[in-house]
Order: C-alpha cells, then sequence, then structure tokens
C-alpha cells in the first residue's frame, strides 16, 4: 500500500521534471531555514513551501506527476530507514505498554468522537465510517521529523510516541483495509479483519526474526571487501527490498523500511549505513514533506460549510489524541508531549480522504473539510511541540534538517 | 537535447521501481568492487552490470521506464557537476589549443574514415551520413568517470581529454542537430550550422561570465544563513536551471551542469557543495552507468552482417580518436592516453544511433552494428587506460567509485 493516492497526471519531459525538482529543494532548504530563524522546526518550512508550490497556489510543483511522487516515497523511505537506524528495538519494547495504551486509544477515541459529530451532521453510515477511520490516523513521518528535529528522538516521550505512532500507523492500514472493502461493498467478518491484522503485525516480527539472522554474517562479509558508501548502498537496497516486501504482504512500504532500519540498528554498520542514508535524505526527504504540502488544496477552504465541518473535525482530532497521550496513567513523563506528538495526521491522513473520494463515498465539501482538519492537525502540533519541549539541545549539529540526529545507539 | 533517446515504456507501479533500483543499485556495487579486485575501473563493472541486468539479458532493469531514465539523467547530470566543481577553469584554457587540435581531428578522422567505410559497405548517403556522425562521438561521462576512478583528472593528458571532450560533446550536439534536421528532409544551409555552432558554443561563454558576476555574492549571502547541506542543496539546484537552461538554448544537460561546476570550482563553496554532492553521486551515478549499459542488446550480435560491419567500424572507431591523440605534435605528454581517452563513444554515440533508427534510415543490422561499435569502444577504454596509466596513486581515496577523487583544486 503507497503512502499517497496512485498518481493520476502524466509523466513530464525530463527538463521539466528537473525545473520542477530545482524549485522544489531550493523553497525546501529556504523556508526550512526560515522557519528555523523563528523558532520553528524545519519541517514547518517545507510543508508551507509545498503549500506555495503546489497546484492551488503558485503551480510550480505538481505531487502527482509519477516521477515527483517516486522521489518522495524514496524520500519517506529512507526517512524512515533512518528512524529504525536510530531506534533501540528493547528500548521501544521497553516502552509497549504505555505505547500500546497509547495508540489503542488514540485510534478509538478519535473514531468513537468523529461517528458521534458525523451522525449529528446527519452525515450517512458509510461517510461517517471514512471521516472517522480518517480521525485514526497519525502520521510517523511528520512526528518523527519534528523530534529528530528538535534532537528529542532519545526522550521516554518520544519513544513511546514513536512506538504508538509506528502501531497506529499498522492499525492504520487494517483500518483502510476493511473500509476499503466495506466501500467496495464487501461483508465484514470478524475472520477476515483477524487476518488482516495478524499480516500486519507478523510482518515486523517475522522480519525481525529473519532479518536478525540473515543479515549480520551478509554484511559481515560485505564489511570486509566494500568501503562504506558501497556499504551505505547494500544498506538501503535491504531497506527498498524489506519496504516492497511489506507492500507486497498487505502492510505498507514505510513500515518495511522502519523495520529494516531496527534489523540493522544494534549491528556496527548502523553508523556507516547512517552516515550515507543522511547525506541522501538532504535531497530525497524534503521531496516527500513538499509533497504533502502541495497535495493540499487552499481553494477549498472558502466554503462556510467546509470550515465549520472542518472545525469540528479539528477539535475532535486534537481532542482524541491529546487524550490518548494521558492513557498510560502510570508513566511518570510529559503526557501532554505524548498526546501532541499524536496529533498530526499528515499523509496517512490525506489517504484515508482520498480513498473516500475516489470511492464516490465524500462529496467535495466533506472531502475539502477532513483535509482542513488534516492540514490544521499537521502544521499546528510542529510549534507545539517545540513550545512544550522548549530549547533544542542538539541546536548546532550540522545534520539535523531532513535526517535524525546522529545521536548514540546504545545496542 | 537529452542524453539518451525519449523513453518509450510506460510508467511502473512505485514498488516495482524500487525492486528494480534494488536490482540496479546491488549489482552495481557488487560488479563495481569486483572490477576493482581485478584491477579494472569501478565503472566497467556498473557498465557490465547494466548488460546483465538490461531487457536482452535478465530484464530486471528497463532504462526506458520514465522514472529511472530521469534518475540516470540526473546521475550524469550530478557526475559532469562534480567533474565541473574539480576543474581548473584557468587551467583547461591552457590546455585549449591542444584540446581543440584533438577535438577538430577527432571529429574529422572518424566521420571521413567512416564515410569512405560506409560508402565501401555500399550504403546510401542518408544511412552513411548517420553512421559517420555517430563514429565521431565521445562520451565525457564515462572517460572523465576512469580518469577520476584512477585519480588521474589532474594530470595533462586528462586536462586535455577533459577539454576535448566537452569540445566534441558540443560540437557532437551540431552534428547531431544538423543530421536530424537532413533526416527530417530539410535543406542544409552553411548560415544555420553557423547558428547552430554559435548558439552551443556561446551558451558555456554566456554562462561562465554571468554565472561568475552572479553566483559568488548569492552564495556568500547563503553561507551566512545556511547550513553545509543547504549549500549543497542550492549548488545542485544552480546545476540543475544551468542545465535546463542549456537544453532550451539547444545545447544539452550535461554541458549546462559542467559549466555549473565550472562557475563554482573557484568560489570556497566549492568544497561543501562537492562533499555533499559526492555522496549523492554514490546513488545517482551508478544508475547512469547501469542504464548506458542496460540499452546494450547482446540478442543482436548473433548475425555475421551485423559483425562484419561492426568489426570494420570498431576499427576506424578506434583508429579515427587515437590518431586525434597524435594531433596536438607539440604536446610533450603521453599522446596515446589522448587517443585511448577519446574512444569511448557511450550514450552520446547511441543517441546518434537511435534518432537514425527512430527516423527510418538505419536498419535494425545497421543499428546493431552501431550498437556494437559503441558497446566495445565504451568497454575496451577503461582497462586500456588502466594499463597506460599503470598503478592507482588514490587507490586508498574512500570517495573513489562514483565520484571524483578530491583533488585540491588550485584556483
Amino acid at each position: 500500500m503507497l503512502l499517497m493516492a496512485p498518481a493520476a497526471a502524466g509523466e513530464l519531459p525530463v527538463p521539466a521534471i528537473l525545473l520542477m525538482l530545482a524549485a522544489l529543494l531550493a523553497a525546501a532548504k529556504i523556508f526550512g531555514e526560515l522557519a528555523e530563524r523563528i523558532g520553528q522546526p524545519a519541517v514547518l518550512g517545507e510543508l508551507v513551501a509545498g503549500v506555495a508550490l503546489g497546484p492551488s497556489v503558485l503551480g510550480l510543483v505538481d505531487p502527482a506527476v509519477p516521477s515527483v511522487h517516486l522521489l518522495a516515497e524514496i524520500g519517506v523511505i529512507i526517512l524512515l530507514f533512518q528512524i529504525g537506524l536510530e531506534t533501540d528495538l528493547r528500548r521501544l519494547l521497553k516502552t509497549g505498554g504505555a505505547a500500546a495504551a497509547v495508540a489503542l486509544v488514540g485510534v478509538l477515541l478519535p473514531f468513537g468522537l468523529g461517528f458521534a459529530v458525523s451522525s449529528f451532521l446527519g452525515l450517512g453510515h458509510l461517510e461517517a465510517l471514512v471521516v472517522s477511520a480518517a480521525l485514526t490516523a497519525t502520521s510517523v513521518g511528520i512526528t518523527a521529523r519534528v523530534l529528530s528535529d528538535l534532537g528529542r528522538l532519545q526522550d521516554p516521550e518520544s519513544q513511546i510516541v514513536l512506538g504508538a505512532a509506528v502501531i497506529d500507523d499498522i492499525v492504520g492500514l487494517v483500518i483502510l483495509a476493511v473500509v476499503g472493502q466495506l466501500v467496495a461493498g464487501a461483508a465484514l467478518t470478524p475472520q477476515g479483519v483477524g487476518v488482516t491484522t495478524l499480516v500486519a503485525f507478523g510482518f515486523v516480527g517475522a522480519a525481525l526474526l529473519i532479518g536478525r539472522i540473515v543479515v549480520p554474517p551478509l554484511f559481515r562479509l560485505l564489511g570486509r571487501i566494500g568501503r562504506e558508501h558501497t556499504l551505505a548502498a547494500m544498506g538501503l537496497v535491504v531497506a527498498f527490498l524489506t519496504a516492497v516486501l511489506a507492500d507486497r504482504v498487505g502492510s505498507a512500504l514505510i513500515i518495511g523500511a522502519f523495520t529494516a532500519g531496527l534489523v540493522f540498528a544494534p549491528t556496527p554498520h548502523a553508523h556507516p549505513i547512517e552516515r550515507g542514508v543522511t547525506r541522501l535524505g538532504h535531497f530525497f526527504v524534503p521531496i516527500f514533506f513538499v509533497s504533502v504540502g502541495a497535495a493540499v488544496d487552499v481553494r477549498a477552504f472558502a466554503e462556510p460549510r467546509v470550515l465549520l465541518i472542518g472545525g469540528l473535525l479539528i477539535a475532535v482530532a486534537v481532542i482524541g489524541k491529546v487524550a490518548a497521550g494521558f492513557a498510560p496513567f502510570w508513566f511518570r513523563g510529559r503526557k501532554l508531549v505524548i498526546g501532541v506528538g499524536m496529533v498530526p495526521r499528515g499523509e496517512v491522513g490525506l489517504i484515508f480522504a482520498q480513498t473516500g473520494l475516489a470511492a464516490g463515498v465524500l462529496d467535495a465539501g466533506l472531502f475539502a473539510a477532513l483535509t482542513l482538519m488534516v492540514m490544521v492537525t499537521t502544521f499546528v502540533a510542529p510549534p507545539t511541540l517545540k513550545l512544550l519541549l522548549g530549547a533544542d539541545p542538539m541546536a548546532d549539529a550540522p545534520d539535523r534538517d531532513g535526517a535524525p540526529a546522529q545521536l548514540v545507539n546504545d545496542a
């Protein structure tokens, strides 16, 4: 399953795409630097750059052009691979109970509140279902990038957010598959839902188990014959293959890439691979975030109905996830940070909306309202997290923008 | 004007392209390391990997898929940008007379010999013209990469080869434009040829002049507000824009990228930009060379007529360029190195062949014979240069494969 809806636009000639990439990179870097100047994470600047360059404003970047879409997907794959490389699985599993509680409440509460609001607004059952499902999403990409921009990826709160966002992403895929079947007119069986869920979680477990047996000897061999950039390239090859495998078994490309990072994290090759991949990330990752921004159509927000429904959905979206942050009542850290970290819906929320639109379940107004909800939750979380977490302890790290800061992996 | 013929294949889904890229990267790195193990430049291994993965053997990589084609074009743009960044314009201009002599003889001699052989074989005028034109090409990408792999980019012989290859590339574009007009049935006017020539050479001069005035103050400003990876990204933006500009005025993307490198070379930002771009090159550059290899159809070589004509063309191709190396009779270096450095036709020769095939001037047999000539000249030059230049003084440089070695730029 891809992160964004299948591209509809045709392919452009190479020079036209190079122009698009030049505009995209220049805007991403300039807006990213400006965002940091006013004390915000660079990713916020990239999202704003995307809105400005996108089809609904300047029209300089079209995220639906196939090769721009491909570069964006490679960007989010590289980002999640990097995040995986920096993640200590044992520490992540230690936060497992708290993360599961946050994820569970963070899915159930927004779904329930969303269904209630939808019924209050007089929407049909299927419409209400799609709207509520879109509210359950969390964008692990945006949240992880913000925490990384702020140099806070190793905080206990961040580890819980990361774990919960990954669980949430897997749950989101299950919900999307089920909603897709319902929208297509299929009957809902508990057995079908069970199998889909099992496959989604089973993939990560199986890939970790097999990867931890196969990868170390393979890379010990490569480490003897190859130079650092060969190792980095081969690490990327494994990430691509794991991503495709995850997609084939019904999970998502980014879950596969994250799992590949987890496999390498405890090996001695994690650092050389991360160094090589980080430089690539400086090029590819902004393409993803600018594309997410460019997918926003600002023209739809002029209608009062869109603003009214959108406003209600935003309230539900924020309340549901912030409350979920308080679900692990036994955790003695800053629960508000966890809740705010779960708020951005990002590209995951957009796929739900696009699935509903493409299937004819949502009309243009409801679609625009969901887009508004996605946009506001995505744009509000980074500055709020920045406010909550205060000064950035890694402010002078040279590799921060577009890539996780290089923190010591204690595995 | 693009380096390779416009893509004919359709776009594939993202997971299919990721699989293709995984196969491509893994094969490029493994074959590249193996080539170096047996004392050959890494680029030879990448070309062989391309032939093996290409449609005519394993069918795992199709260089005509639009986004693979785009990534390959970005690869050769990055390569020529890197080469430009390392080139001292004053030293290149000092070799100007010798380079011009090599380029001039290296175009006239293969063209004349090719036309004679074609007439001897009983080909028509238009056929003979396309075949002879294809013989004039030099692949600056392959030659520069081999010299860089061998750590010899700053040798006087290499500087002459580089200068001659760039002149040759510009002349080649003029010939291609003229042949294209003739093939399309247009009349040939000296005025038309003159204008095409002027535009091609004028672009490099004008870009250098304007670039040297505009770029330094712009990047002094950026250098104050941005970090290293921002500078590298903005350098790449300038390279993309200059490449597109070159393409728009009728020159080539790679000429524009090389010119952008020349503009940055004497500035203090050349090194940070090169460091950032080199890591990107490790990913993108092999995609280009594997694509060149994958464009070779090995099945066509079974026919005796193809082998006969191909053999004659190979002889003419090698004799013409090696003799051109001796054209600057006053140069006291190793003239054989210069001649051999000019031999590979690479992707530039392939466009001539593809232009002729697409216009219906060449039949499948002649096309295959030209492809054989391109392949043999491209594959023979790297090991011969290696033999002539002996041991590699930069053998342990970590950043060699896929990128020029970091040599001191004395400007």
